[in-house]
């Protein structure tokens, strides 16, 4: 009943501290490259879903319009969609509902954010105010603390250790020195980044992700449409949504993310695939330990296993289960409502063979997104497919 | 191949100044309304959609988590939407995707704003900044401005009086003043409407909606479900979605919403119907003006005849075209993430001949409703239907 529905561009800004650029800016880099990218016009897509994760971040109230007026789409349809650092690959499900419905063939989703325009200390802020207002930002906690609070509990439950933290930052600072996209192009350490100055114990300055600027889009098609456009769609073959308790302190455990879990089943499920399918998988690495419990959520290591997998480099090229080969958000960056999109560009290119030589999976032809956004509350899992 | 949809519960708290209540509370009193209506619990619920319009009302970031723990939804996957005062159309329009691409089978739509917790200038700023960042709010223009532009217009072009204006706001006053929801239920006459104090010229107090708290709830279901868990669903049959350019300079005429008008013909297309099908409408009456222009744009009256539609009382009950008999965003209320949703769960009891008798469309078998964001940008139009 469901019709396919592919990706048929793909777009993604700079990543970094863009300070010359607004959010509209912003989204035209992305989305000129997609058009382009796809070799269409703005005349030919019939409506836009926009990700932007905060309006305080943006300095602009119910920002889809300006944003899709920008990029060339003026008088089109257009409707945002926010989930916190989720935002992103749920613009991408809104639009995949859309046209898998038979409402619509050929739509544009932009995911962007401006977040270094207001100092660090406001940007942490404005994210912590995605926090419970009544039970969790009033007592002072942000999300580093949330996810040490993670941490603790993963390396007291499972022995997973400091050093296997910072070899998730060792491994995405590596593959950010290869993506000239990526906020931080540059290697670090491993001594670096065990010794780094903390932020929220566990969790140093390199397990955390980045503040910055940057916009990504694609271009999604019905498969009738996709087939007449291009010779290299790449499919969404499953989608899964999860939620979770909007306080961590009422879940039974802090060492998955339920809502991941339920989310990777119902797309692997959907997809007709299991794990061991994934050739290259994009995480939601907004805090090292995240990437680890990633993992684990996501089938490619047992409960507890993850910190061996990243210790065995088998998430590197050429291991088990390549992840985040692009720098992730750790070195990438984290622009929130850029972030699930960038996600999707970038499988889309892997399977497509065609992300810079050093950093791409070769023969790629499954890939996997995991999208998250506040402690778990919002995750998307999607796989794309070239077939 | 698109799969049926139906309304199969709908629920509307109290409109008004509701100052002991947060957004949650507010959420809660509509969406249990829709639980019971439906007869289900939270736990029937497989996902939900929320409409909150501006997180700065909201206090609360990503807001769309908090509102789904509250309501007895925790753990289950949910997103936010964002189309400025079109919103809540938009959370409907995201559902019914999903259900339609046979995705989900049974989802609860929840619009909700709080706005009176700041004063009025500080809505007012707030709603501004929805204009464009760059062009428009920081030259001062607000939404009372934009409306105001296009009364003057009409009047100019189509001769549409002072009076006429005035009736609109005297009717929706008259059907609020029925309808125990309402936050005004007080009736106004003519000559208090046409001679209150002026807000932006030509529009006065009495041309201009109401700042609201309020939230309202619907339940939609495929149609299978649909089936089994009523006798009586409000089936989904059109929905359009309209877009504009974002500055209004840029617009060929002041004197419609070329995106509404896009927005009504493709649903009537895909409903398959005509306007002179409509028993009963739901506008976006944000200013006085904005109802006549929707009669036009509708196609319930000829250009220019709208103000004669309202000054003929074609728009009463017993008229040609029912409209806003709830009291409208005028006299019912205007919690801009709520509107939308309110005027689907009002077009379904009134489907199901379910309102309050004395502004129940005796008979009633499809209804409208017509869902406007910033100054048209965003624009919903859905028609429901008993068949």
């Amino acid at each position: 009943m469901t019709r396919r529905v592919a990706v048929i561009g793909a777009g993604n800004s700079k990543f970094g501290k863009r300070k010359d650029l607004t959010v509209r800016e912003l989204a035209h880099e992305a989305a000129r490259e997609a058009f382009a990218d796809a070799d269409l016009e703005p005349k030919d897509i019939q409506a836009s879903v926009i990700s932007v994760a905060g309006e305080a971040f943006a300095a602009q109230g119910a920002p889809a319009a300006v944003i899709s007026d920008y990029i060339g789409l003026a008088e089109k349809p257009t409707q945002r969609v926010e989930t916190a650092c989720a935002s992103g690959s749920t613009a991408i499900r809104t639009a995949w509902s859309m046209i898998a419905a038979g409402y619509l063939d050929l739509m544009m989703v932009v995911g962007v954010e401006k977040m270094t325009a207001v100092s660090t200390s406001e940007a942490t802020r404005l994210m912590a105010l995605a926090g419970d207002s009544k039970w969790e930002y009033p007592l002072g906690i942000s999300f580093p603390g949330f996810y040490a609070l993670m941490a603790t509990a993963h390396m007291a439950e499972y022995g997973t250790t400091r050093e296997q933290l910072s070899m998730v930052s060792v491994k995405n600072h590596y593959y950010g020195s290869l993506n000239p996209k990526a906020h931080l192009q540059k290697q670090v350490t491993l001594e670096e980044a065990i010794k780094s100055h903390m932020i929220a114990a566990p969790l140093n300055l390199y397990d955390c992700s980045l503040i910055s600027d940057g916009a990504a889009a694609v271009i999604l098609a019905s498969e009738d449409v996709a087939k007449k456009l291009t010779d290299t769609p790449i499919w969404i073959k499953g989608l899964g949504w999860g939620g979770d308790t909007m306080l961590i302190n009422e879940r039974k455990t802090l060492t998955r993310l339920s809502g991941a879990k339920r989310a990777a089943q119902m797309a692997y499920k959907m997809a007709n695939i299991t794990p061991n399918d994934i050739d290259v998988a994009e995480v939601h690495d907004c805090f090292t330990i995240a990437e680890i419990i990633a993992y684990e959520d996501l089938g490619f290591a047992e409960p507890g296993q993850g910190g061996k997998l990243i210790e065995e480099e088998q998430t590197y090229i050429g291991g088990k289960i390549p992840v985040n080969v692009d720098g992730g958000l750790k070195a990438k960056g984290h622009p929130v409502g850029a972030t699930g999109v960038s996600q999707a560009a970038e499988i889309t290119k892997q399977l497509r063979g065609e992300v810079e030589p050093k950093r791409q999976v070769d023969g790629a032809t499954i890939g996997l997104q995991h999208n998250v956004g506040q402690s778990g509350q919002f995750v998307n899992v999607i796989i794309y497919g070239r077939e």
